[in-house]
């Protein structure tokens, strides 16, 4: 094994030095401090645990991308989180069990077992919120708003997009063409990877009216300006009239952002299925121009409880930390420090005390380093002026 | 699968909920915040590395204790992380590869295959701190005030016990009496177990003299206050020379920790070499009487960094947030919040995002929700007086 083997780091693992750190600390801080104002109360859940609880109700993207391990105290199969929501989810079901709506948030690392794309980390540091309890649009309307104002609030510099869709669309053609599991599973695959050549080569093999072929087909299509819900509409309605009331969600959704935040553009993606593999209503995520992935995406998901035994309506969303942070204007409070000499008596030592609680950075030398104030990053440093301790400027 | 089995949580493992979150979240601030005072980076290490990084230099009980998954990307074995302090040296060595003294901190879940004993998780909250870069007994001095500090920070309402040690006397006796590698071994786990009567039945089938056994014999005995290091002096450093900077460096830490923390009782342990795998130096623990594991540990480990291309002196200490948040005073902020109603024109929207600002708590009502305000945590409520939005006592 050579040296430059154990500097490698795994493709897709990254470590986060000092100064991207005090970045990706103080977002972090910002962020927790905003979900609480808003009654997001934080959890930390375990980094493991049984598969079975890691992957209920989730799909089988998740399962693929979980790293599995054998718990040596009880030869069960334990599995590394690869997304937080159905950790929180059991919280919420289980371990608070509350009456009413339960708002929650959190900020830990996942793991995946391949990146899911070029661009993405096999450690995100997954950040989200989670609202428990209610059905309605207004609970999504919430954390969408959350979501665009904690986005807005680290500072991107570029403008947002919101993309909208809703996954009870698709069920409901779904619903109506009666497909077989397996083909309904090619379907939604083929719709996920927007890949609408074999989509068609599909649909012609399955066993659908004219009519219904069309649905699918424009459905794949369906997306644009506000326009999009209008064409839904008129082109859907009448043959799938459940679908009004996901059109409606959507109408509402889009009024209340624009209300609240004139600034984000809205586009409409009715087909859009990707990396939503547990939802269940309206699905969103948010991008920015010079990053070619979402920032922070979501929907919502009212089946996952049901497997923790209790069925609740859920909704929210998550984003990776360190990308928000590297895209995300200087938040770090980049201060000096004062450098302090090795020897000294009680006063010097009670001289950094008095420093270091009013909050500056004190680095003590060390006997026989030869390193001056500046190389070790210091800006001023303590000198003794008539016998007292006083901050001069580096030399 | 029945639903009580996808409850539960692995042995060790468990999940921190909204009020251990909260006071978990205020000790990692207040903790992350004193090291940054002091001179020490946050740095983020990743959760899984190749293995052949992870377990450089660290002994065989690290590498029993770590999880290991294969990369599928490049079929080699990767780890996750049981210990962050090898990742750091590595961050130091080869990430930053600064030339004057480096203090780094971090916070981070690690994860063990098994708990290392009753008492403990397996899935801790490690944080710790690290100081590279300096041989002398002034660096070891400076993270045990660090470590001390802490501690006194997090006012744990009990006294503080410093247990020291020195793997460099078992060290000198193991050079002296040239054992085989085996032999060694099996010596060392003997006197981390602290099984004298095994040790004695070892020592009687090793090729040593007489005095050798004794020197042996007397080190697993070698514990109690301030004059065990005079009884090391009489006992054994006319034998073994070298061991007279061992004892001279204890001595000052044990002065310098008197005069900035009274309050800590001192106690030495020169036989001490449990859970110290990779540590060459001076080795402390800090014990409260509640708890019967150390909430903090540490020492010097001088060789980690040379696997990685560049061995730098090194100091440093680590506990877990966890148990550490569970023993300290309630630091957590338990403020109120404030419940506003789900309908409400624009007025409504703008009070309640001046609240926010504020730093308030204020949640949403959502419609159809029937909960009363106290039922959601909050005191108080917004309410309409005479077409102002008023905070309100809630009822």
């Amino acid at each position: 094994m050579s040296i430059a083997d154990r500097w490698l780091l795994p493709d897709g693992v990254n470590e986060i030095l000092p100064q991207q750190a005090r970045q990706v600390e103080a977002l972090r801080r910002k962020l927790v401090d905003l979900f609480d104002c808003w009654g997001y109360d934080l959890v930390m859940p375990p980094m493991i645990e049984y598969l079975e609880s890691l992957l209920t109700g989730t799909g089988n993207d998740l399962a693929l991308n979980t790293f599995k391990v054998t718990d040596q105290l009880t030869g069960r199969m334990m599995g590394l989180r690869a997304d937080t929501t159905p950790q929180v989810a059991r919280i919420d079901a289980h371990s608070l069990n509350r009456q009413g709506p339960t708002r929650l948030c959190y900020v830990n690392s996942v793991l995946h077992t391949v990146p899911a794309n070029m661009l993405t980390s096999r450690s995100p540091m997954q950040i989200g919120a989670e609202l428990y309890g209610h059905a309605g649009v207004d609970s999504d309307i919430e954390v969408i708003s959350l979501m665009l104002e904690a986005l807005t609030q680290v500072e991107l510099g570029q403008p947002l997009t919101l993309d909208l869709g809703h996954v009870g669309i698709y069920r409901a053609l779904v619903e109506q063409a009666e497909l077989q599991d397996d083909d309904q599973a090619e379907l939604f695959s083929l719709l996920q990877k927007k890949s609408l050549t074999e989509l068609d080569a599909l649909l012609e093999t399955l066993q659908l009216s004219e009519s219904q072929r069309n649905a699918f087909r424009l459905l794949a299509q369906l997306n644009g300006g506000r326009d999009t819900i209008e064409r839904a509409r008129q082109a859907l309605q009448q043959e799938y009239p459940s679908i009004a009331t996901a059109l409606d969600d959507l109408e509402a959704i889009a009024e209340a952002v624009l209300t609240r935040f004139p600034q984000v553009s809205l586009y409409f993606d009715l087909g859009e299925l990707r990396g939503y593999n547990y939802h269940t209503g309206a699905v969103f995520a948010v991008y920015v121009p010079t990053f070619g992935q979402p920032l922070a995406k979501g929907g919502r998901y009212d089946e996952i409880g049901k497997d923790f035994g209790r069925a609740r309506p859920a909704t929210g969303f998550s984003g990776d930390l360190k990308v928000i942070a590297e895209l995300a204007v200087d938040h770090a409070d980049r201060r000096g420090a004062i450098l302090a000499p090795a020897d000294g008596d009680s006063t010097l030592a009670d001289k950094i005390n008095a420093l270091r609680l009013q909050g500056e950075r004190v680095m003590r030398a060390l006997p026989g380093v030869d390193c001056s104030a500046q190389e070790q990053g210091c800006d001023r440093q303590l000198i003794l002026r008539d016998g007292v301790w006083d901050v001069a400027a580096a030399e």
